[in-house]
């Protein structure tokens, strides 16, 4: 159904709002193409591309030279991904992993500080400053440049940023983004870790173009993210993909199955565990192979109660053992099929396990957007300006 | 995030959406309101709702007597809810319940078949066309005043109306919308009854205003609904919901905690045990009360499950025990507690339990919708015209 209505007038930063998003999409673009795109008049466009170029959202390239066209070449524009950069930061049980991207979403920065499961809050937020800063320096970019920090965080975040609950001890009832506030010049957003991987699969990943998919964060914890409509299902209090907490599912109990396998040393440390399971089972161990399968079962029946819930289209593995998805795949499939009525596609990440980083820059650079396509918001100064 | 876009032209039948949609939400409607609603030009509002007369799906009303305008009464004008209707079929384990309603949703006759859950599909079937039919006579509306037909059946139902999964013999890879499609002379249309419990219950029942919630369907069997975002989640395939079907969780076992309780007698029939359970937990039979409070054990674990998945604002008990809802509620909400992260709102349907044979009115009423609010299609003829 639509509703049809007559727009008699169509102000100034609304024309920005469509050429921006014509020429984010066409990249490069032609003055041609953006009235055509937009449907505004010729001299509209070509006013609202001026007012972009002036502010530093637009930039003007070359003439293609693979098109001969008689007389003068046409101008051609692009949106200027380095108005400003985005910073994302995943805070995983044994890394936190910041990335640096352009306004694009293409990596400029990476980098990864260690820390432990059992490191108390303080020290996890020292490493994520650690992280972020040491990802700025080498890059060159200063923090003034940053649209926005997107952090990915284990636990359920209310919508003010407040960590509701957690696995990690003192995490429950902070508000991280509040406390990160000071840190950073621009605004900071966090969201739960699995949510955030969902995001990315579906932003570039393997579930690309799926409007109903489930995200499962395999790794040292156990995690699930949903796309529904086309959009990340965050739950009326933030609280969805949660099912891993019903003790009558297995996923309490799954990351045990791998890393308490008795068939490894017990001074082997926790952070190398699964690798060498994992090893073992690829050798032929069938001690490591049974304890892959009683992993598999436990994760299924998590997934099993999702995806009768929801009837997604498609599963996506991502996290930690996502570099071992070979041996989880199959079993993981066989202890499925009894367990669901129609049984999703199941598919392994294409982002290795960055998932999540790459979701926490998706939401800082849907923040950028938020005010950069409101009409009834000036045009914002680019960050790089600032 | 908002488009702006220029709307040139706005041909005939758009004017005539606009006007119809203005009308359906006044309801009665003066011109100046229409031509205020919809933003169209008054000689433009006028000329739809003339078309809109002439075609039979407005009608003139008399002016409202209790407004003092100077000079001649301005006409009325109100959406002709009795230019067709709509007839829903629940196929409940007991009963086939038939509902008819005019294009309002307002009931003009209802008819109910008793049935047995032993019942093959053919005996079914003659119980769903016996109550549609004298639905219809004792209304007095002739089947091609019928705008569509919308049927709840137990099972998971694909895009087509095939069943794809069903507790009953007999019923899936049965198309049951084709099966039908002979006896009457419009479209039918088949849902879940679970689903349909959920569309009833948001359209005007007691999750009327949330976008995200969950119906449950307790009574001889048990099943869910899930509104996410506004409207009915059905799935990928149309299995959404179906979190029952896994083992791990209680819903299989649950009715019998209440149809098979050792305290009544083995020859009471199964139409009235649950009901004679309900009585002795109320004249306050610890025994019964037990078997209660173990019913509400099992709901919770599949409840728990969905909860935790889509996180609802709010959960609506419907279905057949509804009538002892009061029993339900607090053992219900006492057994969430600690397997939920956050328990939503708890509520009772406030449509009795006929919330599946509204759902399906509902979608009989959409599928008119469709065709009456495309604008690329011309305006159809009223089925009470036919």
């Amino acid at each position: 159904m639509r509703q049809t209505r007559r727009v008699e007038t169509v102000p100034r930063r609304a024309n920005q709002v469509a050429t921006l998003r014509a020429l984010r999409a066409a990249a490069p673009a032609r003055l041609t193409q953006l009235h055509r795109d937009t449907g505004l008049s010729r001299p509209t466009v070509e006013a609202a591309v001026g007012e972009l170029l002036d502010a530093g959202w637009a930039v003007q390239i070359d003439p293609d030279p693979e098109v001969a066209s008689p007389g003068r070449p046409a101008r051609r524009y692009v949106f200027n991904a380095r108005a400003g950069y985005a910073l994302g930061v995943d805070l995983a049980p044994h890394r936190v992993l910041a990335r640096l991207t352009d306004l694009d979403g293409v990596t400029v920065g990476e980098f990864q500080a260690a820390v432990d499961p059992s490191d108390d809050r303080a020290t996890v937020l020292s490493a994520l400053r650690y992280a972020a800063r040491r990802c700025l320096a080498q890059a060159g970019v200063p923090d003034t440049a940053l649209c926005a920090v997107g952090v990915a965080s284990p636990g359920v975040v209310g919508r003010d940023g407040t960590v509701l609950f957690s696995v990690l001890p003192g995490w429950a009832g902070q508000n991280l983004a509040e406390e990160l506030s000071g840190d950073f010049p621009c605004p900071v957003l966090v969201e739960n870790d699995s949510n955030l991987a969902a995001v990315a699969e579906h932003w570039r990943g393997s579930i690309k173009g799926s409007d109903d998919a489930l995200a499962v964060l395999s790794g040292l914890r156990t995690g699930a993210g949903l796309i529904l409509g086309g959009r990340l299902h965050r739950g009326n209090a933030g609280a969805a993909g949660e099912t891993g907490a019903l003790p009558q599912l297995g996923w309490a109990r799954a990351q045990d199955r791998i890393l308490a396998f008795p068939g490894l040393p017990a001074d082997v440390p926790q952070a190398d565990r699964a690798e060498r399971v994992f090893a073992m089972a690829r050798a032929g161990d069938e001690a490591a192979l049974s304890a892959i399968d009683a992993y598999t079962a436990d994760l299924a029946e998590g997934i099993a109660a999702i995806v009768l819930t929801v009837d997604p289209e498609v599963v996506v593995l991502c996290g930690g053992f996502w570099s071992s998805a070979d041996l989880l795949l199959e079993p993981l499939r066989a202890h499925l099929e009894p367990l669901c009525l129609v049984v999703p596609r199941l598919v392994v990440s294409s982002l290795g396990d960055t998932s999540a980083t790459l979701g926490a820059v998706r939401i800082a650079l849907g923040r950028l957007e938020q005010v950069l396509y409101d009409a009834d918001l000036p045009l914002p100064v680019p960050p790089v300006r600032r």
